[in-house]
C-alpha cells in the first residue's frame, strides 16, 4: 500500500469534524422526528431502469461484479447507486405499500453517488437529509406549506448562516407559458433556468432560435422569471402580464397559501422567486430552494417540491412531495472557509493513569464504574511515567485523570484546575462550574 | 415504474424496524464512545489496488460511469465499493496520520458490500459496527485484552441472545505448525478452517494430499483445533502435544492474558476455542468470534483480531486491532425468526385534529408548542369528522389527541384512558402513570 492521496469528490473529515457532523444530524432528525416523520434506509442500489427513467440527466454510477461468472445476469444486469433519495422512496412505497400508513411521512438520510466530473466543489459522495410525504389519490396542500416550515426550523438550529427559502409553482410557470400560447413549456424550462449563467440575452436568442418562440413571448417568459417578492404583491405582478390559464390561477393560488401559511407560523426568511425552477422534471407543483443568507454564490444547500407521478405503477396515483438538505456540500463549504469548526477533539472525559501492572485490572474497573455512570473513560494502555500518560490524557481531550492509590483508595486530578483530591468513581461528582 | 420486487441481498426494514435498528445502532455508538473511541467515516470506494490486496477471497463490487466520456480515466479505473471497515480504515489511517493522536481508537459504523452469490441469508449490502486501535511501532497488548470486554459490554445492553465471544491466537497456530516441522502454516490454516464444514477426517486428507503432511502431522493439527476451555487449563493441552517453538510460547502467554483479563473484568462468557482461525489472511495475533449462545449454527454474529501490517507504507509499522459487530445479519436474523419485534409504531406522541380550514394555523401553532417542548407532534392534514381523524392519530402512534376550541382555549385527550380536559400545550404534562 503505498501513501494515499485524497479521491477527488469523496470528501471524508477528520475525527473531530465527524463529530460536529453527527451533532448537526442529530438535530436534523430529532427535528424530524418531531414533526412526525418515520425512519428509513433504502438500499444504496437500483436497477438502472428506475435511475434513467427519473435521472436521465444524471451521471450514476453503474456496479459489476469483479468476479462475474455470468450466474445472475438476469437480475445484475443494470444495477447502480442511487443518486438521490426521492427516486428510491417511491421505489420503497410502491414496494412496502401495504406495510405503511398514508399519507406516509419519511425521513431519510443517507449517502448518495454521482458520477460527476471532477470540479472544485463537486462531491461524487454525499449525504443528502430528505423528508418526504406519499399520499394515496390526493395530498393536501397543506404538506406544500408544512415542508418550508420544517426547513427553516431545522436550519435555525443549526450552527450555520441563515437559511432562506425561495419558493414557485411549476403549475404557475405551465399556466403562464401555455397562456402565451406555447406548447412545450419543459423545454422553456430548461432554457430560462439557465439565466444566472448565461445572462437573459442569450436565454431570449436560445428561446427564439431554439423553440421558434416570438421575440414577445422570449421577452415576457424572461421577464416573468424576474418576478420576486416576501409578500403577496407577486399576485399583481403576475397578474400585469394579463395571461389567463387554469393553471396559472391555480398555481397562483397555492404559492399564495404556502407563502401566508409560512408567515403566519412567524418565519420571515421565505420569499416567492418566480425564477427557481429546480431542473428535475419530476416537479409538478411546489418548488422550493434553500440559500445560505450572504452565501447564495454556492448555490441552494436544500431543495425540493411536489411531484404528481413519481410512484408510477400503483394501483392509485400517489402524489409526493419533500426536500432535501445537502449537508455534506453545506459542511465541505463551511469547513473549507473556516466559518465552522469542530470545538472538540472528543467526547472523552475522564484517563486513567496506569503506575505499574498489577494496576491493570483495578484500573480498568475504575474506568468502568465511571462509564457505568454514562462518562467516557479511557485506561493508558501500558505503565510510563506520569507526565508522559497525562500529556496523552490532554491530548485526548480528557479532563480528569485518575490514579489507583493504596488501600484501593482513588484520587482524581481535574487538569484545568490543577485540584486533585481522594474521590471514588461511584460517587465523584463533576465540579460545579464546569458544566 | 413496474411494480417492484425485493433485490436478493440487500434488506430494507419497514420504518418500524428501522427505529428499532437505530436503536441498536445508538447503544453501541454510545458505548464505543464509552470506552473512548472517535468516530469516523470513509468514503464508500477505495482503489482495486488497495481492495485486493487484503481481500483477494472477497467479492468485490466494480464501479463505472455509465457516461464514461474517457476524461478521467486514470484516476477511475479500478474502483470499487468497499467489502469491509478494516482495510479503509488502514488506509485513511495512512493519509490522515498527521491529524490523529495515536494509538487511534476510532468507531465507525457504515454499510459494506459484497458481491455474494445470491443465497438464503447471504447480504451484498450491510452494516458493520467496528472498533479498531492502530499504534505506532507497537501496540499494547492490552488492547487484546481491551476488545472482548467492550464485545461483551455491549451485546449485553442489546436487546439480543447472550453473546459468547471466542478466542484464539494465530502465534499460537503458527508456533505449533512450525513446530511440527510444517513451512507453510497458512495453507494449514485454510484447510483447517474446514472441519466445521466438512469433517476432520476430509481435513486430514486433504491436509496429506494437499500440503503432503504425514499422518501424524495431520493428526495432530486437527486434535490441536480440538482444544477448548473457559479456564487456564488449555495451557496444559497444548503442553501435553510436547511441542516447541518461540511463536508457541508467545502465543500461548497473550492467550492466557487476555482469558484472565477478560475474566478478571467479570464477564464469564468468553472461551479460548483453538479452532477459531478467521479466514482473512491478514491477521496476526488474537482472533475473536462472537456467537449467539443456543445460535451458534448462523455463525459468527462479531469477529476480529490483531494486524500488523494492514497499513503497510507508512514510514513506521502501524499495528492495528479491531471488532466487528454485523448488525444487519443479526436483525436480519432476529427478526426473521421473531425472536425479536419492533415495540413502537413511531416516535409520535401527538395528534391535533382540524376541525374546520379556519383552524389551520392555530393547529399548527399549538403543535409547534409541543414541538418546542420535545414531543413529537403532528397534524391532520385536512378538515374531517373527528372519529376518522382519530382513528388516524391511533395508526400514527400518537397517545394524545388536541383539539383547538372556542376562545383560544384547548384541550388534550388521552386515547388509552379516554379522559379529556382542558389544557395549554406550553404547560400540559404526561399523566404520571404514562411514562
Amino acid at each position: 500500500m503505498k501513501k494515499m492521496t485524497a479521491m477527488s469528490g469523496f470528501p471524508e473529515w477528520t475525527p473531530e469534524q465527524r463529530l460536529l457532523e453527527m451533532d448537526l444530524l442529530s438535530i436534523i432528525s430529532r427535528q424530524f422526528t418531531l414533526f412526525g416523520f418515520l425512519p428509513i434506509e433504502t438500499r444504496a442500489v437500483e436497477p438502472l431502469s428506475v435511475l434513467l427513467k427519473k435521472g436521465d440527466d444524471k451521471e450514476i454510477y453503474v456496479l459489476k461484479r469483479l468476479h462475474d461468472d455470468g450466474e445472475s445476469k438476469d437480475a445484475e444486469e443494470g444495477v447502480g447507486l442511487h443518486f438521490d433519495l426521492t427516486v428510491p422512496f417511491a421505489r420503497y412505497v410502491l414496494e412496502h405499500e401495504h406495510l405503511l400508513t398514508f399519507p406516509f411521512k419519511r425521513y431519510q438520510i443517507q449517502k448518495v453517488w454521482r458520477g460527476e466530473r471532477k470540479q472544485e466543489g463537486r462531491y461524487r459522495e454525499f449525504y443528502q437529509c430528505d423528508i418526504d410525504i406519499i399520499a394515496k389519490e390526493q395530498l393536501p396542500l397543506s404538506y406544500d406549506a408544512e415542508l418550508p416550515v420544517v426547513l427553516l426550523e431545522v436550519m435555525s438550529l443549526l450552527p450555520v448562516p441563515p437559511v432562506i427559502v425561495k419558493i414557485n409553482n411549476r403549475k404557475l410557470l405551465e399556466g403562464f407559458y401555455r397562456g402565451l400560447g406555447i406548447h412545450a413549456p419543459n423545454d422553456v424550462l430548461r432554457i430560462v433556468d439557465k439565466v444566472a449563467k448565461i445572462g437573459p440575452l442569450k436565454v431570449i436568442d436560445l428561446l427564439k432560435t431554439e423553440l421558434s418562440l416570438s421575440e414577445l413571448q422570449a421577452e415576457q417568459c424572461v421577464a416573468f422569471g424576474r418576478i420576486q417578492s416576501r409578500d403577496l404583491s407577486f399576485v399583481n405582478a403576475v397578474k400585469a402580464f394579463g395571461i389567463e390559464h387554469s393553471l396559472l390561477t391555480e398555481g397562483l393560488d397555492e404559492l399564495s397559501f404556502v407563502l401566508s401559511f409560512v408567515k403566519a407560523m412567524g418565519f420571515e426568511n421565505i420569499e416567492v422567486d418566480l425564477s427557481i425552477a429546480r431542473g428535475l422534471d419530476y416537479y409538478t407543483g411546489t418548488v422550493y430552494e434553500g440559500y445560505l443568507v450572504g452565501h447564495e454564490h454556492i448555490g441552494a444547500v436544500c431543495s425540493g417540491g411536489r411531484y404528481d407521478n413519481l410512484a408510477e405503477g400503483a394501483r392509485q396515483p400517489l402524489p409526493g412531495i419533500g426536500v432535501s438538505i445537502g449537508i455534506t456540500r453545506l459542511l465541505g463549504y463551511l469547513f473549507g472557509r473556516q466559518l465552522l469548526a469542530p470545538t472538540r477533539a472528543s467526547l472523552l472525559e475522564h484517563y486513567v493513569i496506569l503506575k505499574d501492572e498489577s494496576q491493570r485490572v483495578d484500573a480498568f474497573r475504575l474506568a468502568q464504574m465511571l462509564r457505568k455512570r454514562g462518562m467516557p473513560s479511557d485506561v493508558h494502555p501500558t505503565p510510563q511515567n506520569f507526565g508522559k500518560q497525562m500529556k496523552v490524557a490532554e491530548k485526548k481531550g480528557a479532563r480528569f485523570v485518575w490514579f489507583c492509590e493504596e488501600g484501593g483508595q482513588y484520587s482524581v486530578k481535574d487538569l484545568v484546575t490543577g485540584v486533585q483530591c481522594v474521590a471514588h468513581p461511584q460517587e465523584w461528582s463533576r465540579p460545579e462550574s464546569t458544566t
